[in-house]
């Protein structure tokens, strides 16, 4: 089934311990499409300069994904310039240089306002609302968010949950979000806000989601060397909403499912900066790593 | 099976923002004889001063505890005053009366030598060698350690490594042992330095454990109310270790199924203050968490 994301293209220039990258493909949107083309149709709206290599437009073309939404905009595309240190928890940011990006209005065309799937990336909370005012009875909303739209931003954001299926989050805001240091608190205050689910990333310790009563608990996969974590939230969202679409199934079994192919997709993206791990992926790779899964969390 | 631990017997004070204890029963070995005790038989070695109260004592034989190595000598039992703040996650400590502990030199009483499973609690690894070379061919030596003897003992702490089936200890202190920041390669790097297998405790994050080329990664239970994380690693031990010794078998299945026992056994135990929640445990308890780690991990 068609899913649709909504969210930032990029260029973006970073520096971890394990090396640089100078104006790289970047952004939410392009982590999350990329990821989830390995399960499903994307259709992608976000906006670009008209200085955007057309190499990046190919290569998301050529895994499939619908770019009709992709608004081409007088100006320099969106640039994003950060640096990871020794601990590779949290990005420090040296530069935002938004571009095109500020005005950014999503518009959904024709043909996406159907798609069943919607996802939408961080970005404003009014423009969200925006989003899902144009789009007709999705079967799944999800959205991210950060600590910025919190602060800011909290009445819109407080609107636009009210309307989700699903909120994929960071553990950090999700506490900021819920005012509640307790992580089982805090997500059953986000539910309480109405999303149905609430799946909370926590980096290299995994993510765990919570739903009714029910909580599963997945690990990130162990790996030697983070080369980049940039976009593996993004990834991570794109594999599991890539495989609800999939699998056109919302149920616990699905849900759970999803979150173990978030997983191994985000942990395949940090292997490499920008989307250098993600653009060489199989799906024999895919299910290779899933399976690890299985041998990693089996008692 | 027999399963001896050598450690400390204290008198804890502790306030965390759920409450506060005062001179409760405390102590590595105390932690970690209770909970295994719900497993196997236990032979307990530690030091008590003459101010030790009569009704513990009363307690840890009615877990059927062995207290022929519990020595009672002149002088008043070790005392650890700490408070937990908001988040729970590390212990401040404000005053470490070491008292009778000081002079601790641990001797196996005759009936202890032969005991197969072996537990050296964070001691001064001096002392655990010292146990080590009165110990008759266990099957399984384990052991902890902390920041503490990392910084200043750590010849002699790496030559009781040299002698370990497996070394339990909290994530920070791996990166510190280790001097590498990734986990993965700091589990690696410890493997290297003697023990067969390392488990790594990362608090609300549950555990890992590292063994050859294996990985098995255990969330920690999702609890709403943290009361008192005091003794939390020594339960898990406890449980852990408890668990091996009663089926008498290590492979990567008892392994793994141990390291949810101890994670049952952790997560009771962080409910209440000192062990008010590991005294009143009913075998039922702990099949039904057993089965809750089921439903919390699998997909």
């Amino acid at each position: 089934m068609d899913l649709l994301v909504v969210g930032s293209v990029a260029l973006d220039s970073v520096k971890t311990p394990h090396g640089s990258v100078n104006e790289a493909l970047g952004g939410s949107a392009t982590y999350f499409s990329i990821a989830a083309s390995y399960f499903t149709h994307v259709n992608l709206v976000a906006v670009i300069g008209n200085d955007f290599p057309e190499e990046h437009l190919l290569f998301l073309k050529g895994k499939g994904i619908d770019l009709a939404g992709l608004k081409r905009q007088e100006g320099r595309t969106f640039r994003w310039r950060g640096e990871y240190l020794d601990q590779m928890n949290e990005a420090k940011t040296l530069a935002t240089e938004l571009n095109v990006f500020e005005s950014f209005r999503p518009t959904l065309p024709p043909a996406y306002i159907e798609s069943p799937y919607l996802f939408l990336a961080n970005i404003d909370p009014e423009l969200q609302w925006d989003v899902l005012s144009q789009a007709k009875r999705p079967k799944l909303i999800a959205c991210d968010t950060m600590n910025f739209w919190i602060d800011r931003k909290r009445n819109a954001l407080v609107k636009t949950l009210g309307a989700l299926d699903l909120l994929i989050i960071n553990e950090g805001e999700a506490r900021a979000l819920a005012c509640r240091d307790n992580i089982v608190c805090a997500a059953k205050h986000i539910l309480s806000l109405g999303p149905k689910t609430v799946i909370i990333k926590r980096g290299e310790y995994g993510a765990v989601m919570f739903a009714g009563d029910t909580v599963f608990a997945c690990p990130a996969y162990p790996l030697e060397s983070v080369c980049d974590p940039t976009g593996a939230g993004d990834s991570f969202a794109g594999g599991l909403m890539g495989y609800l679409a999939q699998q056109d199934k919302i149920n616990d079994q699905t849900l759970r499912e999803g979150v173990i192919y978030g997983s191994v997709m985000a942990s395949y993206n940090v292997e490499a900066f920008s989307l250098n791990r993600m653009r060489h992926l199989t799906k024999r790779d895919i299910a290779t790593r899933y399976q690890a899964f299985k041998a990693l969390t089996a008692f």
